[in-house]
């Protein structure tokens, strides 16, 4: 395995790479996520400078001179509370920087031009991090598996347990399974944990509420932990006593579309194809309308990336991507089902790195 | 109390005025703070058109078709993916249209600008909706108040149950802090939950992870709910046995600087003098290098907003702001203690809403 050191300095050379190939010099990246990936840094506050032709330099505020000296000793911090703006200053001489035109406010625009050297222009670019972050490697992908795999038995032990049944809260089961996976080793969640019982199971993105889950539910929970900079996403139905004939129907016209998808998620495979082999069998089934959003999208540093697994994704598969697919049908008034797993795209296959069978589990 | 839709029309009728005095046709807010708070819509995806001459248009996208029907009843609702661009171009005659230049990206302003109708010019404007934020309504108090008291109770209990001990992790006093929290009833926290033991307590916004408090260990903890919208935030620094001499200094140097930024916060006082209240009592102390940060912020909808208890600010506190007063000492290698309330600012003074006591707790 590569040092730390290592993997951070390869991945700002692929970006020195990229940025000689557009004619930039330089690139500012102010995206903490961003900057995460190219250094280590963890703060919530930083921005760095990579050059073509010389050492970058990172500039996190006053809060993290202990921490960015322990997580970044290979490049030279600056502390300055405005750390985008304090290192456009310091671009010295004529040079064409690159910016992040996708995260760069209006406000932060102003900002930077005037801080900037004269002889700087910036020129606003988007995806350019993002491009070098769509295939993970192979530190990435472990930290994908590891807490996925948090989230996995965070929610086998919660089922288990018992913790999911009649008379109980979405709030209270949100909570136990938020607990399940911190104890497990999370850093946190990798967004808020949704419980949607009944009738809220029709709202694909109803967080938990106090309702309290009855008898012959369909219980929809989407969840994920994160930790060490990467998310995890997962979502399954359960019923919690016997489902009712609808109830059954949906179901399974969701697990055949999710299993489409899974299927077409090979490498060489639009986002789009992905996307319709899911819709397709929904639609055959009469359900088109109440599908009411993509089929899935990448999971990484962010817990929504890229690729997207959508009508019209022009982004073209390839082994070390990871994809959802997640095709859902929300019916108001009656009902929902959504089926969420998440993908590591291989040359052999997808490798399904969420765990928990799929068919209809039925509590008592 | 006023009732639900009374409430957001006023908030959304004063948006209107304060258009008008700009020289605005319309305010369009692509936030989502911006847009619950103007019209109690929770999804994570919406905008909002506000005119000063006739109804407001709400857009979101298909997930929550059922929802802002239920949250939204009193304006129209359009579904559409890209919600902001979508309202850009619904705006049909000669207009001037502010945009939220704080938030909005180069990238989507762009966007907005081809889809606009013509004659409609867009004025980036910053501040606009939180400028109205800035004091809270009763009703926003009152959140304010409960979530804190969510956090107030879990804390406590917590402390009670002896969760906070030497041979325990950071990770799993934060998990059970955390958990307590969510099962008092929170929706979430409002911020990765900081406990910073021993040579991390020198680490302003170290998060939590797998060091066993030892001994003789300042451990910082700093936390806060998330509920129905409102945020809290507190911090204490307590002892895990008997503190060293270095210890018991500098937390009594802290607790003595956030008394005296606590007696600054008072109607008419500015950011400013707050925070040097607080900075006044550090630097005579000597440690006047080892407070790196500011004295504290408002909390709301989000959990660092306006206004700024900082270096030059020139916030004048109101009736209904909200300040936090929070300094702290930071020594690296040694250690560090941090102090943290939230007040709300009245006529009669300060309201502290976050408790436990601030005097050094030594636990056994």
């Amino acid at each position: 395995m590569a040092s730390t050191e290592n993997r951070f300095a390869l991945r700002r050379r692929r970006l020195a790479e990229a940025l000689a190939a557009e004619g930039l010099d330089a690139f500012l990246v102010t995206s903490p996520l961003s900057v995460r990936y190219l250094t280590g840094f963890t703060g919530s506050n930083g921005a760095l400078v990579v050059f073509t032709d010389r050492d970058p330099v990172v500039c996190t505020d006053g809060r993290y001179t202990t921490q960015i000296a322990e997580e970044v000793p290979d490049i030279t911090a600056e502390i300055e509370r405005r750390s985008g703006v304090h290192l456009a200053s310091r671009t010295e001489e004529p040079a064409t920087v690159g910016i992040d035109a996708a995260r760069t406010s209006m406000v932060e625009y102003s900002q930077l031009e005037e801080a900037a050297a004269a002889g700087v222009t910036f020129r606003p670019a988007t995806g350019v991090v993002e491009q070098l972050r769509l295939v993970k490697d192979d530190e990435e992908l472990a930290a994908l598996r590891t807490v996925a795999e948090v989230a996995n038995v965070a929610f086998a032990e919660m089922i288990d347990a018992g913790e999911l049944r009649a008379g109980r809260s979405e709030r209270e089961v949100a909570a136990d399974l938020e607990y399940r996976m911190r104890r497990g080793g999370a850093d946190t969640t990798s967004f808020d944990t949704i419980v949607a019982s009944g009738p809220n199971s029709a709202k694909p993105h109803h967080g938990a509420d106090d309702r309290v889950i009855a008898q012959g539910d369909l219980v929809t929970i989407d969840f994920g932990a994160y930790l060490g900079g990467y998310n995890s996403d997962m979502t399954r139905t359960l019923a919690v006593g016997e489902p009712d004939d609808f109830s059954r129907e949906i179901y399974q016209v969701v697990l055949e579309a999710q299993r489409a998808g899974i299927a077409a998620a090979r490498v060489g495979a639009t986002g789009a194809e992905v996307d319709q082999a899911s819709r397709d069998v929904i639609e055959a089934a009469g359900y088109g309308e109440y599908f009411v959003h993509s089929t899935g999208h990448g999971v990484g540093l962010e817990v929504h990336e890229a690729p997207a697994a959508a009508r019209g994704s022009a982004d073209v598969l390839q082994a070390g991507m990871t994809v959802t697919v997640e095709p859902g049908i929300y019916v108001p008034g009656k009902g929902g089902v959504r089926i969420e797993d998440t993908l590591i795209i291989t040359v052999d296959g997808p490798e399904t790195i969420t765990r928990f069978p799929t068919e209809l589990t039925v509590l008592d």
